[in-house]
């Protein structure tokens, strides 16, 4: 499926993507400093799938929107998930991101602030650049979402052993913009209410499918391809899915009992939790749990008459559900 | 004149301002974490005197626009200058501002870091309540343009003793928020282009001369008024408006010379500079030259009939260059 997928896609917004590409790399303004130029190039260079952008631009497509509108909504919602990326960074002091230094591994921190500030700005830009006010203020309510989550995530949410808090941080963390990339590529259109809502449904869970696959891959993907150690969340006191699906078998476990009791983040334990993790059925019963959510996401496309960009997004579901597996 | 000014703003737009105080504390999110709206209601309390807000708030009154949409705008503008405030004091490691602890002092970074993004993404949601994609792309575009002149400053202006350098500068930061606020407040109406660029060019003229008061203000005021130490630019190796005017006085000092080579911000130097340019004609010259920039604001209100708005608008500017003289 994924290789049909990827034809697919190159076939039906090949051309929109690369234009995504370069409205990416276009200089914001006239008199930009070439040190922001330069992050800028690093940044997407380092190799992003571009799967927003993907979800915009076939929702675009599917409803009937103006292309180039959709190719600076699809850029817009990249260059936001970018600069969350570089504050993100910097918070969490990530020296790698997909195997590539971050901008926070090279640069000063008030240099790195400051470049995720520019991105905002010109996320925002590119967003006004739809002619949409509706599309404005839902991008600048997402970025609202995820940046709350990040704030709930400091304060509140080492430790927190809930499907549910589980489900509201990846939400906040990346359905959210999944979300507003499918809602804002229907409001391009003169798609009705209910359209609009199906896509923001869509977009939503396949996003949850998305980050829970990102949470697997966290315990079973070897080191070289995940570009960074594994583990990484259980080592800052985050629990995910696997973990939330391992104690749901295993609700005595003591090594789980020490994390969550005065020893989060422990490298002997997490290392034993992860082997434990991987060993159990926690990542099938996970991953059947993110098949779910794309099942869902497909059931909202059925609004939509059966033409080559519904399936293209039904098949950007079961993609995401399979990646690096 | 200024008590007159202050009558006349409270009978003009008494009403406005309060509804975009109202606006500025109410949540962004329903579910906003408790830390971001304790952080919001220490920082507007520490006591801005609103005077972005007003220009909005003049100019679409004077012009007609809708008074809720210009609430809108003047409290994304004042919710943008907020934010970045945020990320400039912990940047430049502020402690105090109007003599009340910066949320750095308090916070940690990465706390001040999101609390930041969190209110540049309530500032754009604010203005996308404008309506206006005009609006939205020119907040956004202003943005850029203080972001950028930002990483200038950091990488680039430290010693810098070129006026054209000095009003680039303060254009960028302080300049291009005055004029955002004035011309997004014509777009909110019908007004032709020509009153859109008039009122574009109060705003900056007015911003230029804002700017140059406070950067007088940084030699001449007490710092129990101030809030802060005096010279506090010097000392980060930053020449302002009053230090090129005594330069053009004194070609060949050799404390400016020093500070110029390989000694930027020596604290001794420093406090000598500033009692020889507080004895010096500079500040009343560089004072000339902020009357100068208001003088210019002033005629390009005269595209306008002169009614109660034009007035205040002109008031404010006289306001500017003599406030807390």
């Amino acid at each position: 499926m994924i290789p049909t997928l990827s034809i697919n896609l190159h076939t039906l917004i090949g051309d929109d993507l690369k234009a995504v590409e370069a409205k990416l790399r276009e200089a914001g303004l006239a008199e930009q400093h070439a040190a922001i130029s330069g992050a800028l190039e690093h940044l997407l260079a380092s190799g992003g799938k571009r799967v927003r952008p993907a979800v915009s631009l076939l929702t675009a497509r599917l409803l009937g929107g103006e292309p180039e509108h959709a190719v600076s909504l699809a850029a817009s919602i990249e260059m936001l998930h970018t600069a969350t990326l570089v504050h993100d960074d910097l918070i969490d002091g990530s020296l790698l991101r997909r195997g590539i230094p971050t901008l926070n591994a090279q640069w000063s921190p008030a240099a790195t602030v400051l470049t995720g500030d520019y991105l905002f700005a010109r996320a925002a830009e590119l967003a006004s650049q739809t002619g949409s006010v509706r599309v404005m203020n839902a991008f600048s309510r997402t970025l609202m979402i995820i940046i709350n989550g990040e704030i709930n995530q400091m304060f509140t949410s080492r430790g927190q052993a809930e499907r549910e808090d589980y489900y509201r941080r990846i939400y906040a963390k990346t359905a959210s913009l999944f979300a507003v990339a499918a809602e804002a590529g229907a409001l391009l259109s003169r798609a009705d209410e209910r359209a609009v809502d199906a896509m923001r449904v869509y977009g939503r869970e396949v996003g949850i499918a998305f980050q829970i696959m990102d949470d697997i891959l966290d315990f079973v993907a070897d080191e070289g391809r995940l570009g960074k150690p594994v583990g990484s969340d259980l080592r800052v006191g985050l629990f995910t899915l696997p973990v939330l699906c391992y104690m749901d078998d295993h609700p005595h476990d003591g090594d789980i009992a020490a994390l969550l009791n005065g020893r989060s983040g422990d490298p002997d334990i997490v290392a034993r939790v992860v082997e434990a993790v991987k060993q159990s059925r926690a990542i099938d019963t996970a991953q059947a749990e993110a098949r779910a959510y794309v099942a869902r996401a497909q059931a909202a496309l059925h609004h939509f008459p059966n033409n080559a960009y519904r399936r293209a997004l039904a098949d950007l579901g079961d993609y995401f559900v399979s990646r690096n597996l």
